[in-house]
């Protein structure tokens, strides 16, 4: 489990370390855009439902992945954009999985349901919105890419099978399979989340 | 008591949505901007004083709120859009609610005076900031609209009754009135924060 | 202590006040971003540790400090800004200081080495990230300015002396020498960080 989960982080480290190589952020910046792309969705859950300190902050392993993944992309940024491709595929097994951890570790403290699907869906795309907002643009997520969704979904597939009385090992295939799926399928398939109709009335 | 903090989210998460859909964004951009708006002070202020998890995140009412709000304005903007001014005014109402709610939460978290005003305003104009950020652009409570000094002062009314002993509803129709004049009286003649004066030394 | 602790804050918030003068942002900017500046990096360590509420909420004159640097900057920005290169000393004892007073507060939580080494530098950087995501730029801290290296340097020592049992005021004096000296050093000759090296492949 563990594993899975520092995998899930060194994928999302390194978009996080991408985009700073293209905004020309200097090797300091890389770093702390790997961290919190990687971390930062883990670190807004934990604060919101009172798990202090974040699990990222009381194992050091957990801090050692995204350096490990900024400093690659660092030094072989070039290489790195070039599987950008393959980086998106590996990104949706992040998402897919993050959306799963973050939903159950809501409902082991006691969130409802609702609020639990939220967290999921906030664990999985959270570290994503702290990258654009510290780089200066508006998240990515909001712009049309259907990225929330399969999160939302995903963690809304656990939340309902933990209502069912299902085992957890369930809850997470089923749940990360739906996410990820649709992630894939929307990437494929360049499906486009709604936009507002007609001009914005200022 | 309830209903009127859901009523505070409500036309909170409506400005957000209405940002969301002047900047582009897609649906998922306007819901999170809802949400953050209309959720993003108490979340802050609950984070702050450790009251861990937020109210709104243990009551599936809360989210639900600024979902509602989010897709009424996706839909129909453009007539949400006209009646924008009509907006301002329960913007208002909103800012003196929050503003109540937050100081008695710091206050009855044991917090002392002055971080509990502060807290009170940062209730109340938390929101609205957060939604800023996200949505990439300064703060439009930093840029002389007369927002954040209505909000400390009816916070600070509220403290300042609570060190004489008060009762609670004198606290909170005192404070929320004393915001919600300033406010309107503000919006009406058009008084604007100073700015600094002379040209800023580069 | 306390009495350090206040000056660092006090020019942190100089330094966020001149930002926002800079930006022109009205006298309420001006406050909030010199609060932010001051404060930001020890609310973002208690939070991160569960140290809830900040020392700074529980004890009004961490409040007053950053309103009294506001003010000042706001009156007489002319002149604050003529200084400035004198600020940017100071600025270097206060990010000495914070990145000490971060680190022994984490492991005084119990955190182990690696996170507190890094919510060490959180502490000392955090207030000026903050201070740059309000006034809508990417922070400085990673545009090549050598201000994050210092820091983690500093908190690096005060960890290692912890881990061979050295007295608290050995561990202080030891770290806030090493990152003061790196951080005049590199104010002194214009050393950078390094950046990524050949074009970013977009």
């Amino acid at each position: 489990m563990v594993v899975l989960d520092l995998v899930g982080i060194f994928v999302f480290a390194i978009s996080g370390a991408l985009v700073a190589v293209r905004r020309d952020l200097d090797i300091f910046g890389v770093l702390v855009l790997a961290g919190t792309t990687g971390l930062g969705g883990g670190f807004l859950r934990d604060v919101l439902i009172g798990a202090a300190p974040p699990t990222a902050l009381a194992d050091w392993r957990y801090l050692m992945v995204p350096v490990g993944a900024g400093l690659v992309t660092f030094a072989f940024h070039g290489a790195v954009g070039r599987v950008e491709r393959l980086i998106t595929v590996f990104d949706a097994f992040g998402l897919a999985l993050f959306c799963v951890t973050g939903s159950l570790k809501a409902l082991n403290y006691g969130l409802d349901p609702v609020p639990a699907a939220l967290l999921g869906m906030v664990t999985a795309i959270g570290g994503g919105i702290a990258r654009d907002l510290l780089a200066g643009r508006v998240p990515e997520v909001f712009r049309g890419e259907l990225y929330a969704t399969p999160a939302l979904a995903g963690a809304t597939v656990v939340v309902v099978l933990d209502l069912l009385d299902q085992p957890t090992l369930v809850m997470a295939a089923a749940g990360a399979g739906v996410c990820l799926v649709w992630r894939l399928l929307a990437l494929r398939l360049h499906w486009r989340a709604p936009m507002p109709a007609g001009p914005a009335n200022v």
